[in-house]
């Protein structure tokens, strides 16, 4: 028995591709809202069904320009509170500013935990997200966060290639659990790479293997790919290490600044990606293979919707 | 003797040549932080001199690109807030989103208040900005709010052409109060131009001036210029109702989508506008007066820092 | 389906008659509450009926004596919301202290905006009203706001009475939006009066017609009609410009401070109210015509308690 | 070393001739508020004087009329906030609704509670306040709260009548904390009169003294008079039990709903109460003996204003 | 009908025998949880099954060792929170911290008002509770509290004895109301002993008792007997007093520090405690009679659950 | 020029001899505070001393008993804030629940980010802290967090050793940044144990080594050492690996469970912790070195209250 009335799923206008996926799976028609911008820059939103007491999902993922989207979520789960609607959750399957999640530097920013609060003091009830860049992030948030992972997703695509002599490779030392859960999950070594400054000269790093590469395939595990300069340098430390093909699995496909063509260009044998972030058609090349996480966020809302739990998604 | 201690002015990306102009009616140099975009579009922010206990303002008008604009704000405060500032102003010479302040709409958002609570769960202290859309967006704050206004400074402007046979003219029946104090300002009268939809058909609109104009001067009064639209109809309209000359006074010069072609093209005589808003030198045509304000914000800042009463700027 | 339990409809000492027609409207008997006050003039209320989990809607406008009326107004929601009422919707027919909604002068208080923050605080979940002076005070809350408008209602009423040549009159600069929208429906135009201070002194005004009213009928619109003085200072200033007979529109009908005899005494042709507020038997007089709003908020409050629409009552 | 600038002083409408003493007492003039009710009923105030960051007192016991009384605190709080007020203390000589302190019948509310709560959402800094009606209420606030005593006042006046003899008898067995305490310091016996309600009719209560008084001057001590009612049942039952002669010792004069006469009329021979709250002259007679606190406030808001402790006041 | 889905009763280690007998009351399986400390002394919890949307009841009575209770039960309710719980009722049979609840010294804490705010802050919806040590402690809290009192099963137990010539007697001044409640229910008369300080030695305490005692069964009345330093001295005083036989009545049983051995070697005829605290076997001797509130807990949990009176299950 | 009156430094009793080091860094008596059980258990507090608009600094590690210490430094912040503390900052050398930072299993809770939030509610102004289990648990908090470092301290100890042929090894590959900056401080290679759990039983785990040990001197860095096992273990699988010797160093030392001895026995060379902890007598051995914070701690307090830069206390 649902705890809040109808299902309903809205897109701002970041993905809505994704978001009709999320319905597809559902069985119900996408939500009709309609969110644009004024002449002067200024967004605006406007649901166009009654949302009363509806168990609302607002779909985005914060890609690029990344404030217009994450502001766009805010007027969205502003509208529908002042809408009335029962419960907001915000679906957000990509959150940027991830990596702003601590204060490493004298007077810098949170924004990681400013834009938690900027979800919250809009309206949100709830958070449906994915492969935070760190679980730590969800104690940002004093509202319930479900976090999937794409973990599974990834490993299995990878474990179907049927590779031999397989080595997961961390490319930075401070971020080496998601590959250590790859290496596991695929029952293969893990080697991590390590970035270390030279003398004062703060630019130039050198890149150390730690553990065993040589004459293996190497795959690379990251919570997301940007302009894929940390992979590009680690496929090329690695065949300097003696590793005999390259693949990548990262959950988000941020490519940003040319990072396809760098991909395209590189070594790289493969790079496989979800579509939490929408992939210009402009930036996709054969070296890029995109899994889609619309079953995952659909059978999440289901449950949320239908108070089943979520964790069992992810049970063995 | 001031409440906090020494007075520091920071600046945003988006209008660091006002930030620039207030320093040197403040007689301080502009404080140091760095604000900029990563490759994957995240804002970053970083104060690059001590703040603690400091009397922290932070210059930044709503400009285009708006929703970066007021991230950028937002992230500032939080940096801010972390780095121990004793007191946050955020200087917000032009408030965008003001006129989505109601819900003249079913299931629509209200921005204005959105933004306002964005401010204070940031970690603002308190506001100073300019010629809001509508005074009551003051009370969507609960932090203390000083609003100036531009009006005497236009007025001012306006007088010193020593035109005769002037009529203020409100472009909107529903913001004619503003032309109103102009036209008591001035001491000439005032007519106000009404639109009505015609027939079933919504997009048609008639306009009709109301009160006397023949053969006058006309002076429009707006708080902003957008896309001009407005203006332009208005200047159409009262030509067909015998007006010999129109001047504009905009407060706010946002001039979006064209709107300083429009204007040259037009026949509106002279439109003045402040700097609340950066002006793109592309933009600025001979028709295009722009005042600074400032002297006015400089010395609002002073008083909030040194407790003494800002109202008493505007008293006659 | 509901999503909450029961419906109850409970009255302060307000207006007691109004919540009956409320309930009459909706088929359901008035709720049990007792509100009274010690002799130590402070203000209690006891729920004489379980109100646990129930769909609570609390009638009171803020008459006169206004804070005795906001006061019994809080105590019966905190009375509520201990004893575990489901959700809580304060209606409020008649919001006092709208005309407080922004510091036009120096050290005043926004009293709309903290009247907001106590019915919040005190723990309504969310707010029923009628034509608010400024739509800007949907924006002082963040609890959903349902603002009926008695418009449609009065022009119906005009629209009957089959008058011709007619002109809608806005009694001043600063409102005359519901003037305009007046104007609209009955398809007439439109006529504003302005207020100008005259001289140095600043107790003269002098009243100005802008717009064509000579041989005319004037119907004038208001939000409220408080001291009428106003209304009966445009009565003679339209009169003086020609107008042939006069009739006033207001959805409330404060009527203070000898409102009543100063409209019996004019030459005023009728003022339609509603009864929004109460209306003592003894202000009554052949002029004042009473129109009930309790089909309006009784229909209200039937939707939100069934997640219908209530945008949907005021689609044409 | 002051923490926050210039100390004032502002008054309400409740009891200006307090503020004024306190203000003597400090040796500053009173501060320049207007406060007063427009023709609707509506309370509005204006500081008539520059406040920022000055620590503005605001005094005002919660008299009669209290819900007036209450609310034009709350609207000072809100213009001071507004007003960029550098600390707010609300000085709140008489807290009304301090029986209504708890759910003792199932649907009350817990007023004091409330009255708290709208008092910080106001934007109260502090409250400064005498004899609450039970000392749980200061724990109703998250905001300091200093809480005189006027005990000491009131036991100095009747040690200095030198009476023989003496026994302290509390009226009611629910509150004999403070009697107990004016029996210590007078070193005198104590007695409780018990009262219970008789078989089924639930308003026939009987009256029982616990403890010896026969023979003896018995002295009352409340923390406030309201109607009389229980001091006048208490003094005939006394006067059953042999007392010979009976004082009275209360904080809060309320004395609403002919007290004054009744008072007149019994054969109480003195009560004692302060000035807390105004008592119109027609109320004061003979026996009622009026002693003033404004030294104790005066010496109390020097003390916040300068950082010393108030505790101190009260040390033996 | 239930306004949340399944109701589930989950207990900390506490008191697990109670939660039982409450789910034995309520013919449900107790709740599957997971509570215990990490070698490093940190307390962790496990939710072992789905509670998403149920309506949860934690159970804990702030027993000894209290921190850690409290912080249990805090962490409990985050768990619940971030769980997705529907709604989180933490049932607290005995609120420790009651007689923390006012400043009666400068500068100490209200304990009983911050733990009511942790509670709130941590998440919980509603509290379940007995026999506040003040009843204000309601007032602690903005979240609907249920208090139950456990005097009707005190007061029953005491009838069936059927005692000749009892008197209640108040074991101090300040909390005697629960003792003339005793009183009024057994009809049977009440006294009351006074502590007064001698001298200028703080502590030498003289014990009176007010009141007829002499040749009378005497029956206490407490919310707790802690050290049970009280009660000894009460009964000595009252054997002084030539009382013949003395029981005491205590809801909550905390008995620490030697409170067992102290009753068993007393006078004390009986002492009757309920178990909203475990009692160790250790600590019972046959002087200490418990009665269960686990039938009182139970069918308060079921009317919450839904939607019936609570108050209902105390009246006549 | 200070920001706020004098400072105080006062402790709760989990470390009195840090708090005592600090203010003798500081040159100012210890504050003078009472803190302490009642037999009920329940924690008492009492300033003795005025503290109104001081800046107050309470130090506490939340040392065992954690939920003791924590609730004690809550209860601290209350009555400060009570007693109207000018701004108080809690000082908590080591952050217990560091590690409960996220929810890596369903219904857990996120321990980390409740504690911030209890202490926020308590009423802290700001937080100084040492090496946090993960820097995002600043982001768990709103105030302003100063986080400091021992790495330094505890690398400079080291370096004084002047060790040939070391290696820097992270004892898992989750928390491995804080070994690779050690690494880079001492300019020496970085190694990383991997665990891996085998088979289908979840029990037994298998450790590799990743990168070059053999022959090597190893140092270990990790944020706190708790049981013990995890160095043990690492010991064991190092000297497997072949290292020659081994040294740890752990900012907190939190040694628990029979820690102290697991090191004596073990083939550990030496760990060197800090006293942001107290270390009993009984567990220090001739293996464990224990550096003191206090002059950190104590610089940072002055830093903090002078409104000096922090941050410079760790720039190169």
């Amino acid at each position: 028995m649902p705890a809040f009335e109808e299902l309903r799923v809205f897109s701002g206008t970041a993905h809505a591709g994704l978001a009709q996926s999320i319905c597809d799976y559902l069985g119900i028609p996408a939500g009709d809202v309609n969110v644009f911008k004024f002449a002067n820059d200024n967004t605006f939103v406007q649901f166009r069904e009654n949302i009363r007491e509806r168990d609302v999902f607002l779909v985005q993922p914060f890609s690029y320009p990344v404030n217009d989207h994450i502001m766009q979520m805010l007027i969205m789960i502003d509208a529908a509170k002042r809408a009335s609607a029962g419960r907001i959750t915000a679906v957000i399957p990509y959150y940027a500013y991830g990596r702003t999640d601590k204060k490493d530097q004298p007077r810098v920013p949170i924004t990681a935990r400013l834009i938690a609060d900027l979800l919250t003091t809009a309206g949100a009830s709830r958070i449906l997200t994915m492969d935070l860049h760190a679980g730590q992030i969800q104690g940002f948030f004093n509202i319930p966060v479900d976090e999937l992972t794409a973990l599974p997703l990834l490993a299995r695509y990878v474990e179907d290639k049927e590779l031999k002599n397989v080595v997961v490779v961390a490319t930075d030392v401070g971020a080496a659990k998601r590959s250590r859960n790859m290496a596991a999950r695929l029952d293969v070594p893990l080697a991590i790479i390590e970035k270390r400054r030279l003398g004062n000269n703060d630019r130039t790093e050198s890149l150390n293997v730690i553990g065993d590469v040589e004459g293996k395939i190497a795959v690379m595990v990251e919570d997301e790919v940007d302009t894929g300069g940390t992979l590009i340098n680690s496929v090329k430390t690695l065949e300097m290490y003696g590793v005999t093909e390259i693949y990548a699995c990262c959950t988000h496909g941020v490519l940003s600044a040319g990072a396809a063509g760098r991909i395209a260009e590189s070594s790289l044998k493969e790079i496989v990606v979800t579509d939490t972030l929408p992939i210009a058609n402009g930036k996709l090349n054969p070296k890029i293979t995109v899994l889609s996480v619309a079953p995952l966020l659909g059978e999440a809302i289901h449950r949320i919707h239908s108070g089943l739990s979520v964790g069992a998604m992810f049970e063995p």
